[in-house]
């Protein structure tokens, strides 16, 4: 949009390929910190890992608004479904996403997550990624009764319109949920503090 | 922005001249429904009242981006703090404010919701307006442990610059969070279902 | 019973042939409002719709007791058993009556709440209607763990003996446990206010 | 009420005067449950004392309906406010009364619950009493927003209609409301299995 | 271990064999106060059975620490898992446990709990008890989503080590994780006031 | 105790002087993880600082028991009282906190957290740490309701009696009660996995 804040995209070069566990999460805070530091000038930031990895750390180390995209993909699937089903990569993940939406005070909106039980490394099979995603969207949203899904991996955001038609369910790609809300908070210019 | 969408406001003329109880909020939705259909070409829709009266009705009467002032004030107020307040106008509202955040799920964010008791109509008077403002919002701070607060009236938003200078925590505009929230959800497509 | 409260039934005639949707709640508030008006004598009011609509906007219409059959068949079931089952008509409302149990705050003693999906005009059919409620019924006993079950719409008051013992566990009838604990009311004389 | 179910008062003769700790609870239920055991043929019965001492062994000893004054209490008192107050007798009893109301799953909607901190034994001086429970209960208002009081013991009975008054908020006497509770369950005859 | 503190395996023998109701939960009570009041040399006290029964009634009866096996499993759980589920030999003790679960405040990190519905006395049958305890365990894994298990019976005990292995999650032995705790508590030396 | 597991207490020469900030947290992660990883032989580790920094890391990279002091510190509480208080040290880390503590599910537990507002480093300051951690915990007590305070640094050990004096509520003071747990677990000898 002309006239809208730009956009950089940064791939952290020190953290692993993919994020999968609590130690891959905690391991890649202090250069996260360190990349927000040397961007004091930007208006806001958004971390574009599902785990929001570092997110209240980025949050003390500027005063610009930093958003995650679990937290912004979770809100945002609030105003569209009572109750929100997300697909993760790995089974592994969920006591750890589960530790964060507890953190966030919304389990009582949560109908479950699954996992496609893929490596991060696998998403490349398309075919095989998305067949997945169909069948583990299909059981949040029969079994437990989820009306809108949130894809719970960045990697994913390819397969939100199939997804969605597939399912019949709105989908929520969480990193354009965030830089959809982050562009918003950096049009408002409020302080975090 | 240039290239932004355009934004309307309509005021409902149907409608009392504020939203005091759950009557004012349930006359009003035929009307906003009404205000809906007939603007089935608009790309997305705020309401602009902190009851978000219809709702969820006008969520069935449009596949568009339907938003609510109080629903996106307090998901935005969810990314500034742990622990969020309410400053409402009436003690009256304030059981309804509580069936709604029951309804969203999250009442374990809430650090309390108090009023300033002054009816709609006197919100003219802004030095008292504003000291009732900022002495609730201190008491929601010191002794309810809120770290961000939302202006739970629309009619507040002139306030919310010297209200978070003199209570010291993020304070949010609930009409400004619907509107940024909107756009962006505007801007990424999502049909609803 | 003689010296009991007498009761009138009484039918909306502006309202939809049966409430399927956030609209339909809605738009019979206003007449509702107006029926209660009308009936300023009378010593209580049940509003025998599993939606209760305009509830809260009848407790400001009349200082008299107003219960909703949602609200009283929940309530009674929670002396019934520990966790509650809800069988609802359409799936399309379960998120509807999902965000009023929210509101309630008795979520943490919901099992869950299944659809037999048939529309209310198609109630007529007995047998098919009685056969998906058990079916739904046991589905919420064997799957959810519910030891008791709502009935989640008025029309459903027929099957309640013959579904409890279907199911093998106590069925709540909404409309009878709201005129039950209205009546108790009443007779207690208590103001709303 | 001619007609309506005949109401025996029973005091049971081996319990302690007054009910203060959770041993007093325990060690009446042994005798309560030969009480129910010895009227198989009564229709319902229910346990005037705000601790329901016993409340799961009677609805094991009986399928007629069991309820407890202090259940009926809360229950009742979420049909005349969003948050309830609880004035106690005993600042011991506190923790109990929570532990009760954790089982039941209603704390998102109390306000607070705050002790006289009189002994059962003095609640005959009415004057202390009243003032007391006055005072108490426009705490539950005042600060913990309190928009209906439960009266936490069964011996406050007489200052339901002063109390109201004087505070402004409904107030709930509970052994009424449960015998109301229970004159309607007696009178639909539904079984508890 | 030398110089720790010695253990007595006391059985009450006024009370059922088995405690497979609420009113074998309360009958029992008053017997455990007595044992406990015969015993006020002692450090510390476990009650061995699943139910907790009467564990407020003994912390009132003395200030040394009182650990049930329930409230101690679970919480050893905690640590191990973010969802729990529990194995109970009855279908019928599943509302008491919820119950419990409920007071303790802890339902969020409850994945489920399924009985094997084998009566107490047939535990003697060691193949079926753990097929069955197998057979539920695995679908609390796979269908609740439970990370770590609790055995839900004392008498349950010697298969921990091959119920682990065989469902792949961590399984708490309750009884050792209240006696764990309760030497830790009786060195601490804490007093309960 | 003879026999008993040997302690050994280690200093993170790499961490900051006191956690104070989720940066704080964050940054010692690698450097836990380093130092578990560099004691493969040991039976079970306790992190000592209330922040539990990288718990979950520390969990993935050991079989061996894992606890947190804050995470045991509040299990304790939640056997001593129904409602547990925890004395911060400074207001800012109370957000922090309670994201730990929603994520541990356990917020319905909690009375309130109150800080003493005191930099780590004043409190040396032996009179003055002591008086205001007397004036919160009563105030914890009095305004909270909270019947069990848990003290929210390692470095408040030397107050436990005197502090459970002052205030006639029972106080848990975490490292020990982690440590305790943590030998529990370790003579269990229960895999994690």
């Amino acid at each position: 949009m002309p006239g809208g804040p730009a956009i950089e995209v940064v791939t952290l070069k020190e953290g692993p390929p993919g994020i999968e566990t609590q130690q891959h999460v905690d391991s890649v805070i202090p250069h996260l910190v360190q990349l927000v530091n040397d961007r004091q000038t930007y208006d806001g930031f958004v971390i574009a890992c599902y785990s929001d990895p570092g997110l209240h750390s980025l949050r003390e180390a500027t005063t610009k608004p930093v958003l995650g995209i679990s937290e912004c993909g979770i809100l945002t699937a609030l105003t569209l479904g009572q109750k929100f089903g997300v697909i993760a990569i790995l089974q592994k993940s969920i006591p750890r996403h589960l530790r964060y939406m507890g953190a966030m005070g919304v389990i009582d909106r949560l109908a479950g997550e699954l996992a496609i039980d893929l490596p991060v490394i696998e998403l490349s099979n398309e075919d095989k990624t998305f067949g997945r995603m169909v069948s583990v969207g299909k059981r949040l949203r029969d079994t437990h009764g989820a009306n809108v899904i949130v894809m719970g991996c960045a990697g994913m955001a390819r397969y939100r319109t199939p997804l969605q038609e597939a399912v019949g369910v709105p989908v929520v790609e969480p990193t354009q949920a965030a830089v959809a809300m982050a562009i918003g908070r950096v049009c408002l210019g409020w302080d975090a503090r």
